[in-house]
């Protein structure tokens, strides 16, 4: 059994965070293409998350669960290398607090001088989730606050505000569309759907190679022994506990995209909108090639998570 | 002596173009980053013409001049295979016309397909100039309406609307720069300055591999011989000689960047913007870095040219 009920989440707790952020975040701008519109048949309406600080959703989890910290607490620590480490570095200075990242001492370059960038202070351990672990464990006995990627209310909330967002500005939308990983996100989005009382679905992406929540769903029970194998770095994750609650409660679906899919909507949006979105981002325009269905003729909302991607792989593709 | 003279030139065409152009093009917005502020110590304002119809501001100038074709003139007709071609075949067919591109016969896939998806004939010959010119000629004889892609005064003022757009949003600006290829979007700029009547400088980046503006400012005249050898395929070109008459009377100062500089720029607009810019675009960053003096303290308007990177080759990067 878990240890939390759904059914006793207190939907305020949305607006609550949008109050707490909007000095913090960025209210990213909403954006659209006639030529994706055109390709796709439907209304597209796409909440630029890669324009939010730190280039991801990830800033407005990792700040709201700092903002509710004790002033006593002047540390936080996470093993997330990804887009979550640098946000919560990023973060935790706004709040004048050191974030510790542990980080495997195989990390690319560019992970490790983005969280330095934000004034993070990594901790090397051996690539290993045990080593992660331990590490983790230790800065958490030096009385540093632990802040979970995305299996933390505080952080899914946090995410929820980028959907509050988008259907406040954009009326009417049918559908919202969010890529799954952890899970953060898209149980942002339900929360904020149904905190709305709007008649809106909600769709996750996933790639076919990290297919954990698909499965998850289908068999009613978290499944956490998937070896993720996609180009879709952000979304190697498991589903968290607290987020697999949510999208059972109020998920419509989730669209399956491969990596050759993935790649295929990188390239469209980029050539189409020159946003400078990441692999995991496109899952979810590569899930409106693949299930056309759920959204021609439909207002769709599309919640591009973030545009960090390899920056000196593509710059050394040019020479 | 030059057939026209820059002193008659009647400077109530920049808004005439504007009126002209309004219902045919995006008027796109004007971009900030806190992060790039930082960096170059100014305030810049980024006119994102890489979010233009057709990916480049081209788009402007080509429409200027399609829009006051004769009616009875059916066809267009130009030899640039880059952002011009596209940009015309999209701007012809806009007012049913149809538009002629001739290309060489090595043209990378990439630049035909853009030209076909805007509705754009292709007409290939070898990649020699002189097969370009009597392939040109050639369609002007059948009857087709040949349009420069800068050295034409429609052009330069269909171009001088990106600055005129900016600097009526943007108030007190010090300073506008934008890259020098053919100079059509650098002499509008000068135009779309003298119209407005504000003491602005206007500022050009040109590839050191590309000098010719440069050198043509510097002997006072224009300099033809050229060999341009740099990764800003967009700016090389020999400046026009309206382009340079402009730019003598009106300009303030051309600053030179290498490809290394214009390579690291272009990495900084994307990793701080996630605005996909093509390297030409990425000079007027470069000289940002390259001439502090020029700019620091000031409010500096930045025009992003245009957005038409090869896809492909960074989709494959990532694999």
């Amino acid at each position: 059994m878990s240890e939390f009920s759904i059914t006793q989440l207190d939907l305020d707790e949305v607006a609550r965070s949008q109050r707490r952020l909007q000095d913090y975040i960025h209210r990213t701008p909403v954006l659209t293409s006639n030529s994706l519109n055109q390709r796709f048949g439907c209304e597209l309406f796409f909440k630029a998350e890669h324009l939010q600080k730190t280039g991801a959703f990830k800033y407005r989890g990792a700040s709201n669960a700092v903002l509710q910290l004790d002033p006593a607490v002047t540390g936080v620590a996470t093993h997330s290398s990804g887009n979550h480490g640098a946000a919560l570095a990023a973060a935790a200075r706004r709040t004048e607090r050191v974030a510790h990242i542990v980080m495997p001492d195989n990390s690319i370059a560019a992970k490790t001088a983005a969280v330095k960038a934000y004034g993070g202070q990594i901790h090397f351990c051996e690539p290993t989730q045990q080593s992660r672990e331990t590490a983790l464990q230790a800065l958490v006995e030096q009385g540093h606050h632990a802040v979970h990627p995305y299996d933390d209310w505080r952080i899914i909330f946090g995410q929820s505000t980028a959907t509050a967002e988008l259907i406040t500005e954009i009326s009417d939308l049918d559908v919202v569309i969010a890529p799954v990983g952890g899970g953060g996100l898209i149980s942002g989005a339900c929360l904020a759907v149904q905190a709305d009382d709007q008649p809106i679905q909600v769709v996750a992406a996933e790639p076919a190679g990290a297919a954990d929540s698909y499965q998850s769903l289908q068999q009613g029970q978290r499944i956490t022994s998937i070896k993720p194998d996609t180009i879709a770095d952000g979304l190697r994750a498991t589903v968290g506990e607290r987020n697999f609650a949510v999208m059972q409660a109020y998920l419509q679906q989730v669209v399956l995209v491969d990596d050759s899919q993935i790649m295929q909507a990188l390239g469209l949006v980029w050539r189409h909108t020159k946003q400078l979105i990441e692999p995991s981002c496109a899952t979810v325009v590569a899930a409106l090639a693949q299930q056309p269905d759920l959204f021609t003729g439909k207002r769709v909302g599309v919640i591009l998570s973030g545009g960090n991607v390899d920056i000196d792989r593509l710059l050394s593709s040019l020479e």
